[in-house]
């Protein structure tokens, strides 16, 4: 194995002008930032994105997808124009009034590698490309970008899209795209070698181990759920308590009792109920109708199936008990995505290199890596957040957590580039 | 104090054939309701009703608050011009796609017993009137035309009604009214000896007990209260379960434990949670905000009190326990109104001598005899609900015990004429 050059660093002066220049896009009254996918302002950030990236002398272009790369052609002479590119990227789009981290940092930092590996004219088994991948947040789809480059969109998926089919043709419009290129922007493993991440942690484990970094593992499968206890409508007045079927006492005692399952039998999974509306709605009319929503999530599918047998089972457990119908409707069910140990290997030399802090775990948080991994060696590198939580203004890391993250990501990627790593995940 | 006549009995055909054909206003689907007040076909069911006013040889009258009323000129030539009136009435609104009997009955019950005592030749110490009360449901305000005519209805009311100030001003304007109007409705205890007015139990506990005849003890005060339990938004599935601060749990603990608390120590009374709401609402964000609706009833304005400070100091417990903020805001509170004692003893007396089986009972519903009660005396008349709730087109009751009723409304009415029941409640 070729020596991998040690001393490269990131130019913290460029990344951070880079990262204040694009924080301006979208900025909202608390701090935070405002760029849903194909918006005017995320379109104006991917401009603005544009610009540097051929400022800083590389090549830009735009896929079917309107996934937006910077490509750096390094590879050696012997890889000839077969050699294949390796992908470092994230997402410029973000939720409404989230955070400017979220996203952003991944594909400036992805934009900063290419520049200092440039600089340094370093040649490479392996081509380059910072990229940043379209709709990640799921204004209109969610993961669309790395979805369609991995070639996992479907047609049905487009027929009937999270944001809804009508804001999906609009915002395809405004991009310049259409749903013909979104399902010919797939890429094989012929061409890619592999996909590394920088992200902030978005959750509280890394600043409370410690730690520096976080070398992902694996990205949790997700599955959600709609559940709807029905009782029967009765004048709150006139019916006794104790005649009631009231269909917000089987939804209340679901929602202390997934939480307790959760933390007794499967600690390391997250559940949540995240909505819930009583029907007909009004202070004089006993609930015939609690429907609620929740999802749960875990790094391995098997646990996750488990997982959901379980919640399913004790809805059911309280729907009995309060005498009520109960209904649950499976919305989705991501699997779980394994991260490549190789590339985990990678992203941990690098930090040991560094002499940074750091340790392995699971992203409970949905990526672009998820949709990568079935396609190439695929990896994340976790930032710490700080207090404040996630898609949210106040969402926040140190700027000395982003350059450890961004060096890490310039490490790893010199690692994998000259490990020549294989499809293999 | 005179004989009774005894053997008067309602006209059973006339008043089906009321009843037939006044359901034919507003009949929904389902063969339920919709009369909202004031609305082109409550209008409609009101001139119905006008005319069979007139058809009967009874005088005809609209008040300033719309308020229609039958009149029958018994009173004795002692009485002179001075005669007090003794009311019975209902209303003839109803909900949305409600039922058939709810105030509908009561009305046409007060008519035919005027009917009957005019048919009959009577001459009584009071002049009887049979009324059509405005708006009790509430489309606008709830319990307008009664509140008006017992002089409790307030500017403040009327600048901020329950179904928006617009709603109210087009009402009027549909029905010729005007707020001045509504404010000069109201009458004096010089004027008005009683109210009586028969209406369907809309609980089960008539029907449970094998009882004909409910008499009514009181009118339950009831109070309403928006609490919001507060937390913190967070990533679900990055925030670790025990990190996070649900604001869900708070109101699902509350939901549970208010039912607990009224079965276990306010067995007479009932609350209900009846609106909840989860902010932001999304699957894959903690809960922030819980906003929760719910209201309290009891006969007793003590027991109300004390139900009261019992569920806000459980709410307070269980913000405490999931770390949650929690406040609480009064929306309303109507104190309990007591049923004159005489006027349940004439109730009874009239069920009695019909050999029906009767109890007393406090109503869980409010009526417009809790505005009469602070006028005069009052009382109502209860019949059994079937199973099918209430405020639904599932409302039924036997037309044995309409019938039933409304000759208990004629017994109780002679010997409150009779009697010359005074103003004392």
């Amino acid at each position: 194995m070729p020596t991998i050059p040690e001393t490269l660093r990131v130019d913290p002066g460029r990344l951070w002008e880079d990262f204040q220049n694009l924080s301006r896009f979208g900025r909202t009254q608390e701090e935070g930032v405002s760029r849903p996918a194909f918006s005017a302002v995320h379109l104006q950030a991917r401009a603005w994105f544009r610009e540097r990236v051929l400022a800083a002398g590389l090549k830009f272009s735009v896929d079917g997808a309107g996934n937006h790369s910077a490509r750096l052609d390094c590879a050696l002479p012997a890889a000839g124009k077969h050699a294949r590119v390796l992908l470092l990227g994230s997402h410029l789009d973000s939720v409404p009034n989230g955070g400017r981290y979220d996203g952003a940092l991944g594909v400036l930092a992805a934009l900063e590698v290419l520049r200092v590996i440039k600089d340094a004219g370093l040649a490479l088994p392996v081509d380059l490309e910072a990229i940043d991948f379209s709709d990640e947040e799921g204004t209109l789809l969610g993961l669309m970008g790395s979805r369609a480059l991995a070639g996992k969109l479907t047609r049905a998926e487009l027929a009937a899209p999270r944001g809804g089919r009508q804001a999906l043709l609009e915002g395809l419009g405004r991009a310049g795209l259409d749903e013909a290129g979104l399902l010919t922007a797939n890429r094989s493993v012929q061409q890619v070698s592999g996909y590394l991440e920088l992200h902030i942690e978005q959750g509280p484990r890394l600043k409370s181990q410690g730690m520096q970094i976080g070398v992902v593992t694996a990205i949790v499968g997700i599955s959600s759920y709609r559940l709807v206890f029905t009782g029967r409508a009765d004048h709150a007045g006139t019916t006794p308590v104790q005649d009631r079927l009231d269909a917000a006492q089987g939804a209340a005692a679901f929602i202390l009792e997934a939480r307790k399952l959760v933390l007794q039998q499967f600690p390391g999974c997250v559940a949540n109920v995240g909505l819930l509306v009583l029907e007909p709605g009004a202070y004089n009319i006993v609930p015939q109708r609690a429907v609620l929503g929740f999802e749960c999530r875990s790094a391995s599918m098997g646990e996750l199936e488990r997982l959901e047998a379980a919640l399913l089972a004790q809805a059911q457990h309280e729907a009995q008990r309060y005498n009520l119908g109960l209904e649950a409707e499976l919305l989705s069910r991501h699997a779980p995505a394994m991260m490549s140990v190789k590339v985990q290997d990678a992203i941990a030399g690098a930090a040991e290199a560094l002499g940074l802090a750091h340790t392995r775990l699971a992203s409970g948080a949905g990526h672009d890596a998820q949709s990568l991994a079935s396609l190439c060696s695929s990896g994340m590198i976790f930032i710490p957040s700080q207090e404040g939580g996630s898609h949210s203004p106040r969402e926040h890391s140190t700027w000395q957590d982003c350059l450890n993250g961004a060096n890490v990501l310039l490490g790893a990627t010199l690692r994998m580039a000259l490990q020549q790593m294989d499809q293999t995940i």
